[in-house]
């Protein structure tokens, strides 16, 4: 038993040919973000404080995919969710359609805490969110050019774009990446005490050229995250498939309901997954962490009390 | 194998003084919803077609917290949400906070049939609905007097109310039920055929009182609605709680991960929620069906292909 923390930064078709210039300011950004978070554990915060710290950090990056540096919408609008849950007591709290919120796991939490409801969704959760006097900026501060780009090219290429993946002129048939467009993805952070307490967060802006008004896997409560008194998950891919799967709670149920580690459980479901859709982080009750993924890439980081560190970003293989 | 149906019209707090006038049109209603499910098995409609053509009769009665007859949000609205799956390819469709659309349990099928998303919400939702020609009506036209009365009660009592609760003034300390106001319940369907297709849909109003932009258990895969070759799931009451206990996926779940039986999987499920959360209703692949509940009732029905039927309204007591 000791703390653990893992965190990502999106998983997709992360293309090898990635220019460094574009894929180094994410691998520090998510190191940065893990030593804020080992940071806090240390000092003994909550879990649930840690991802919550962890996620806003990274919603506050413009390259990652949530918060500032959102995809845009078909209408070219930014419609972030998120998504918060305690493990011990299964409160959670998620939002969805968000234009204005600077820090959408921020109000997922308080969902959570101020009202006796679990989820709260577009102009009812702006309206919470004035209500509870959160920082909220004017919806031009989460457009980045860079998303204005990447939405003009899925436009062209006349179909919805998953987070790295580059646009396509006929399905199946990619074009070479251009300087880091697709290079963006949802962020997410798991954590978990000495004494077994677990947490989870995941935060996204969703597809590109998705339509007004989709939801996707983060703020669904056993899709994209989920947490109960065995592991803490966030999951981060197709979120259909994501959906479909029930991705974070399988890892869950297949401890709880089979008996396996968190390794094999996360393993199992990662696997059974349709290839290319699905990467996940999850830490159990016990200290442990693990990071499969079946795309070719996700961001992703973690450590261990017991002085084990990992950053990764292509499938099989750790950064220096 | 055969097939079986079985449809819910909700789960919550049924007083036994409920009188007579009030309980009989709902039973009647179920009555006539469990005929026309298992005339259209008969004819060897697919179950998708069999749980959307059900739930859109119950929809449209507005007895019903669905459709005609949902609850109203704290400011005088309603805000529908409804979900379908199919079982074999886990294909499934979702909507949220729709306010003109006259069967959302259609519109949900549109989203998974015409779109490359699962779910859509709000704005984005109705204006998906208007693109695809569906009936819509004006928002009055779902707003009946005893959904504003009953809000009105709601209010003076401060309290968000659950589908069957009457009003409470302080918690705990019941108030006497007044003639069969809360005695509105979410909508739902689960069927299977002699090859064990299988499918579910669900629908409601949500919470009376609800925060405008309050997401609910009905439309979230693998909490109020889930479908997989094992089985079909609709769940009914509290909806935060049935969102926490992911109850529909864990019913399958339960089947596929520790081998339970349909029956014993949905009672481990519904015994393990808080009580006086949860009812749901379940079909298997073999076409079994079960019933469960931990509140003091459920409007249901339910049918298989050896002649079984059975209506009920209180726990542990079956209709004549």
């Amino acid at each position: 038993m000791g703390w653990a923390i893992a965190l990502h930064g999106g998983a997709g078709n992360i293309p090898r040919s990635l220019p460094l210039e574009r894929g180094k300011p994410r691998e520090a950004a998510i190191r940065h973000c893990l030593q804020i978070g080992v940071d806090a554990l240390k000092a003994h915060q909550s879990p649930l404080d840690v991802v919550e710290l962890v996620v806003r950090e990274l919603e506050n990056h413009p390259n990652f995919n949530a918060g500032r540096g959102s995809v845009l919408t078909s209408h070219g609008t930014v419609e972030m969710e998120a998504c918060i849950m305690d493990g011990n007591t299964k409160r959670c709290g998620a939002v969805s359609g968000l234009t204005t919120v600077k820090n959408a796991i921020s109000l997922a939490r308080l969902v959570m805490e101020k009202t006796p409801h679990i989820y709260l969704a577009f102009d009812g959760a702006e309206a919470f969110a004035r209500e509870q006097g959160v920082e909220m900026l004017d919806p031009t501060h989460f457009i980045t050019p860079e998303n204005i780009e990447r939405l003009k090219q899925a436009k062209e290429a006349n179909r919805v774009q998953l987070d790295y993946t580059q646009p396509i002129k006929n399905v199946g048939d990619e074009i070479p990446v251009s300087e880091g467009d697709g290079q963006i993805g949802t962020v997410g952070c798991v954590a978990v005490d000495g004494h077994g307490n677990l947490a989870t967060a995941t935060s996204t802006g969703g597809f590109v050229n998705k339509m007004v008004g989709r939801i996707g896997d983060t703020p669904i409560v056993g899709a994209g995250t989920y947490a109960n008194k065995f592991c803490a998950v966030s999951a981060t891919g197709k979120g259909e498939a994501i959906i479909r799967g029930t991705i974070a709670r399988d890892v869950a149920a297949l401890m709880e309901y089979k008996g396996l580690s968190l390794k094999d459980a996360a393993k199992y479901v990662v696997e059974g997954a349709p290839s290319g859709t699905t990467g996940l982080i999850a830490v159990s009750a016990k200290g442990e962490v693990t990071m499969p993924l079946n795309t070719t890439g996700m961001y992703r980081a973690c450590a261990t009390e017991d002085g084990y560190t990992e950053v990764a970003i292509w499938a099989g293989e750790t950064c220096d």
